[in-house]
């Protein structure tokens, strides 16, 4: 059975939208290291490394680089891999789900991911649901621009999709 | 395929031994409300209240009882499930994966447990891990008498299976 999303709207950021192209193309750029560089960070950021174990306790880490070429390394873990349908991670565990360390959680933003596909025509509702443990976490992310940054990097992905069929 | 455990010794806590009652018992006595109420805390404490619900992202709160009456609830989720053979929960996360608050994250411990159960003769290997984000971490747990009070919870599980087999 998959985990319930008890979605609480003081503490949670969604990002909803139809795109034209069909789910499993969506999934394997979220779960293909070399496509997720493509298009996870909005352009002129981009992404120097990504190393995805797509497997529960599996490794997620990304390394942002800005236009300067300063990097920010962010590390996480998978939690649930539904195939084609579904998608959770989170930065507040480690690979093989080890808690992350209490002074690196002063600096970071804890929140747990679900990436959401259903087939919708021809093409896929997209739900990006970003979950918090605090109303502060919330707002942090929402002004580090959750929704234009994640459907900027949403649209990348869908021009690279489009540019590969 | 499983999450491999890279144990620490630096961070992480082990409980092994080997236990004379079957691995399936076991998976009961850790995955039935009522079970886990009788052996989970060692006497004189107690568990006041029990909430498992064993799917990733499923609840598993704890309230232990003082021989006062004091109650101190603990919440978290769980993260993997395998029937028999292995369970994982953590602190780190609240039910629905849903990451802690900062503030509690100062007054608890945060730590992943590893259940791991395997066959042997008529018994069964059982092993405990508590995986945490940092040494400190490590030693509060220590210090709160993790192996004798692992292992004492281990023994009125035992002894619960027993009387009622």
């Amino acid at each position: 059975m998959m985990t319930e999303i008890d979605i609480n709207p003081e503490l949670d950021l969604v990002l909803e939208r139809v795109v034209d192209v069909p789910r499993d193309l969506i999934w394997t750029a979220w779960t293909d290291a070399d496509q997720l560089k493509q298009w996870f960070v909005p352009k002129p950021w981009g992404v120097a490394d990504c190393r995805i174990d797509v497997r529960p306790g599996g490794e997620f880490t990304t390394v942002m680089r800005s236009p300067e070429g300063e990097e920010f390394p962010s590390s996480g873990c998978f939690l649930e891999v539904i195939e084609n349908e579904r998608l959770v991670f989170t930065s507040a565990l480690l690979p093989g789900f080890r808690p992350t360390a209490k002074a690196s959680n002063d600096h970071e933003l804890p929140f747990t991911a679900f990436i959401l596909l259903e087939a919708e025509g021809t093409g896929t509702r997209y739900r990006a649901i970003a979950v918090h443990g605090e109303a502060e976490s919330k707002k942090t992310h929402e002004d580090m621009g959750f929704h234009s940054g994640w459907g900027a990097a949403l649209d990348q992905m869908v021009e690279m999709i489009e540019s590969e069929r």
